[in-house]
């Protein structure tokens, strides 16, 4: 492989990784496999459900199989023009890159699964793992990636403060009510269920407090706790705005200098 | 109709379009209108309590009557006046703008249904549509699509984010729990159900992991999940009261320009 | 009472009104008048646990008369003194103002409930009223009144928006369910209950959609609507904040003041 | 103990403590107890579980004691060498600190439950409140704690609504649904339960209004109760993000400060 042309590479390198962004062919190219990788995603997701399996189940077969092979192909030939890119260079460092990373867990799961014997349901899940492969294509996940990393700081924080909570939260309705619902609070962590579904305001109510002193906990826990457990998400949120925002900017100036520059 | 005499069509277009805000007459009709959509909507509502409509059944069919009328009348004389209108001109324009498509929303399926035979109870649900013509009343909802607009990408990316998080939980769930809750956690689709109500903190509890498993990647995902679901909520909502403090600012800003003109 | 002397009225207006900020009597009255309230409030949560009530129904029943004539007397003696106050002057003012409203109604329900035979635990959730009369100590409650008239405007978008939500998510629910489900999704008012738990994200899971199209319906209607039914509370919640800042930017504004003029 | 060479008390100080924060002994030593504190609360959490506490009792008891006797010769340590802290000095003073209470804290009901019979499982949760310690470690909580200080009356005045809107909300419920559901709704304290869980959008279900009248004002309490709920929550969230955007920018201008400084 290494010995191959150089102009084939530069070639397939041009399709691939799309280095003139005005290209037409190289731009279908790429929808093309956004389209593939979403079409992977539903049908692991139809698979699950039982009478459209048995139906279909060939058709099914076939398109995971040819997936894969599509899949493995541009893994290997993105391995391969790694080089003609200016900013990788050599392959190691392509085949370490976060993006690569996530190229190979969409072909791995698979391939693995053909050599040794793996329960077929959790390799099935593990082909969700495509999802990742959007990645490349989507500047808001991208964004998300970035504020975690410039909000991480402020985001440890307010999950550390989180953690605190729920340990406390699980900690007293333990006491209060494992008497009572010997079941549901027996130990610490069986009420981390309840604290959980408490402290994210989700609620769904299939266990809860019964004793008086229970409610009584419960109902100040829930009140000072809430704002807390909202501290992580709202940090989340609030960096993710900002970041669009300075994106916005950047890009309007962008604009605006191309426009004095043109007049 | 082309052929009415233009005195009769500016003053119909007088008193239904209201060029002159200050009249008093147009405005009275406005309000009619508004109380005739206010009154459809109320209608529809109690015609759905089975005794209600059994005793006022009558009443019902003729207000509806009525109402058809008046807004099949409200359509043609809109788009009558369209030429008079110096910004819209042409009838078709008018006719494919957002507000005359929402006004034929609010007829046309009681005309189709004079027609054909459709089902009464989809009949009755389409006539909440004629809601929509409050638009044209309302400066809230105006606001509300301008933002959709003016964030649009911002409120893609988040959407975007939300649609990965709902299967990567529905996925994650439908493993633990498709044994143990065959019925609830059957298929992907089915565990979406799930997903959706915890993911938006709604939490109905009707369906709930029960295996240990199920309980813990719930609750991790519950933690980090709700913060990604929050995003598109939290875009329109601060989108929303930047555009009504830009409003009342630039409504200040008239105001004052207004004051010095009179100085 | 007219003819009382300038002098006693001017004292009570003194002790009542504390028109001098400083003066500790007055303040010790307030403090006491504080806490007679806080009692009423307790009295009237106690009063409801049948085994208490039972037991103490003499001290419960004296100390409502006495709690009833001290503020028929509160009401009585601030509306004498009414024209000490150089803001309002006329007693007609005062009695208009809201404030005077808040002490009448504290005492209207009890002592109509002496004149005509009314039911008696109506009377007594009336009692809770009293707890309005704490508006004139709390700066709390005077600022959320202010947010109210200030952010009018928003909040009324908001909160026209949410009810379009409700309208639109109950007809939907019901064309959905009202066959699977004839009790809790009979009627479009019948299914708001749904919708309000549901936009809210309470979620209480009393009434959920059963059939598939009422699945897809609410898990779409959660996810655009949560955030369109949170907007009247984060504009109050926004509209708070604003204000707390606000305020305590005049304070330390008006400290700098009195330093440089102490200067 | 207060004849000790200065030198010995010097040094401990030097360990403890850690005036010089680049020192790589004392900060292995800091590390050390981060994580006997982390695994103190594990165990904990563990000793619930049942099975667990029976296979490893031994280990556990052992455990507890080690730690506690780690714990109580750290707190004498620390008491003994305040004199060497120049903004301590007296021992006293260091004794009435918030970081000594909670030091106190963490060994008190344990020495107390070796010389008084006490209900074990209330010391075993006790035991809980050694997480306190970490906050001596995590600039997270110090941070937690500043914004309370901060925002204190901003704070306040959030929850007295908060407790406005909660006797409200169940004195209504109370009226309504009394006579419906006696065990739920049967006094003011009891509806409370309910208040909490719908005004905080948790919404267990496992109580809900049932009659006509208290499905209207739950409904209209939920819509316009659950924006002031969220008050102390947002105040909170809200000024620990400024906080944490203060410290950071704090960071920065240090950091800039002392380019400058080496330029």
């Amino acid at each position: 492989m290494n010995e191959a042309s150089p102009t084939l590479r530069a070639w397939v390198y041009w399709w691939l990784e799309r280095p003139d962004r005005n290209a037409d062919g190289p731009r279908l190219l790429e929808i093309a496999l956004i389209a593939l990788i979403s079409l992977n995603v539903g049908a692991v997701i139809l698979e699950t459900v039982g009478p459209v399996y048995a139906r279909w189940q060939f058709a099914f077969d076939l398109f995971e199989r040819v997936s894969l092979l599509v899949f493995t192909a541009e893994y290997l030939a993105r391995l391969w023009v790694a080089p003609e890119n200016p900013e990788v260079q050599s392959r190691r460092k392509w085949a370490s890159s976060p993006l690569a990373i996530v190229d190979l867990l969409a072909i791995l799961p698979a391939v693995l699964g053909m050599l040794f014997p793996l329960d077929l349901r959790i390799l099935r899940t593990l082909r969700m793992l495509r999802l990742l492969k959007l990645t490349r294509y989507s500047p808001a996940l991208g964004m998300l990636l970035a504020v975690f990393e410039e909000e991480a700081g402020a985001f440890l924080a307010g999950f550390f403060i989180l953690v605190l909570m729920l340990i406390f939260a699980s900690s007293g309705a333990w006491l209060a009510e494992h008497e009572a619902q010997p079941e549901a609070f027996g130990s610490i962590p069986a009420a981390m269920w309840w604290a959980v579904a408490t402290l994210t305001t989700v609620g769904y109510g299939d266990v809860t407090p019964v004793t008086v002193a229970g409610k009584i906990f419960g109902a100040i826990i829930t009140i000072v706790g809430i704002g807390m457990a909202a501290l992580p998400a709202g940090i989340i949120a609030s960096g993710l705005n900002d970041q669009l925002h300075r994106r916005r900017a950047s890009l309007e100036a962008q604009f605006r200098l191309a426009l004095e520059d043109g007049a």
